[in-house]
C-alpha cells in the first residue's frame, strides 16, 4: 500500500469552524489505539522513520507541514497539508519511509491517530541524508 | 457520572514537543467513533448543549478554552485548559450541559474524540441564558 490523501470537510460555523478528522466507518480507519499531537517548528525537518505495523492517520489543524514519503524504490511523494488551503488526512500504511517539515511561523500542529500504541521497537529511524531528497 | 479532567504528558522533543491525547487502554476511553476539531474565536461562547449517549474526550492543543459543565442541580464546574499551562483531557459523559469560551487571541483549537458519530438527534441545545452562570 502507498500513502493516501483524503480531503476533509471544513464546516463554517459561527464562532469558529468545525474540521472533520476521522470516522470509524472511513475507508482509511484501521482501528484506534492512540492519538497524539506532534508540534513542528518552522523549517525544522523531522528525519526519516518507518513503521512496521502501525497505520498513521495524520491531520494538520494549524499552520502547514510538508510530508514526504517513499514510494516504490527511489520515488517520493510530497504533499503540503494545511488547515486553510489543503485540509486533508494523510494515511501512511506500514512500510514507507516518512519525513516532514514545519512550514509556517512558530509551530505547526500534527494530529496522529494510530491503530497501534506508539512503540519504539516497531519503528526504524535514519538520518536525513539516507535519501537523496531536496528539501 | 461527572466531568473528569486527566492531566496529559507534554514531552520535550527537538524541533517540537509531543503531546499525549488518548490511548485505548485509558480509563476514560469508551470506544472510537469519530474525531473532529472545533475552532473557537477569542471571547466567543459556544452555548449549552448536552449529549444523551456520547462521551466526549476534549483536548486543547493550541491556545486556551474555558469549559463549563453542569454538575448536580445548579452547580457548575469550570476549568481552563491550555496546551501550555494546563494540558489535560476533559471527559464529558452523557448528561451534563456543557458550554465553552475561547480565551486567547485568534482561534483556540479543541479536539474531540467521541464514542458516537456526531448526530444532531442525541444532542439538546439551549441559549446561554438558560443557566445563571457569570461568564
Amino acid at each position: 500500500m502507498r500513502p493516501t490523501a483524503t480531503p476533509l470537510q471544513r464546516i463554517n460555523v459561527e464562532g469558529g469552524d468545525v474540521l472533520h478528522v476521522l470516522k470509524s466507518q472511513d475507508r482509511t480507519f484501521r482501528g484506534f489505539a492512540e492519538a497524539y499531537f506532534s508540534l513542528i517548528r518552522k523549517d525544522f525537518i523531522e528525519p526519516w522513520r518507518r513503521h512496521h505495523h502501525a497505520t498513521l492517520n495524520l491531520v494538520v489543524p494549524s499552520r502547514a507541514v510538508r510530508f514526504v514519503a517513499t514510494i516504490r524504490g527511489d520515488a517520493f511523494e510530497e504533499t503540503i497539508f494545511s488547515s486553510q488551503n489543503n485540509f486533508a488526512r494523510l494515511t501512511i500504511p506500514p512500510g514507507p519511509w516518512l519525513a516532514f517539515q514545519g512550514l509556517q511561523k512558530e509551530e505547526s500542529i500534527i494530529l496522529n491517530i494510530s491503530d497501534r500504541i506508539h512503540q519504539g521497537n516497531e519503528i526504524d529511524h535514519c538520518g536525513l541524508n539516507k535519501f537523496n531528497y531536496e528539501w
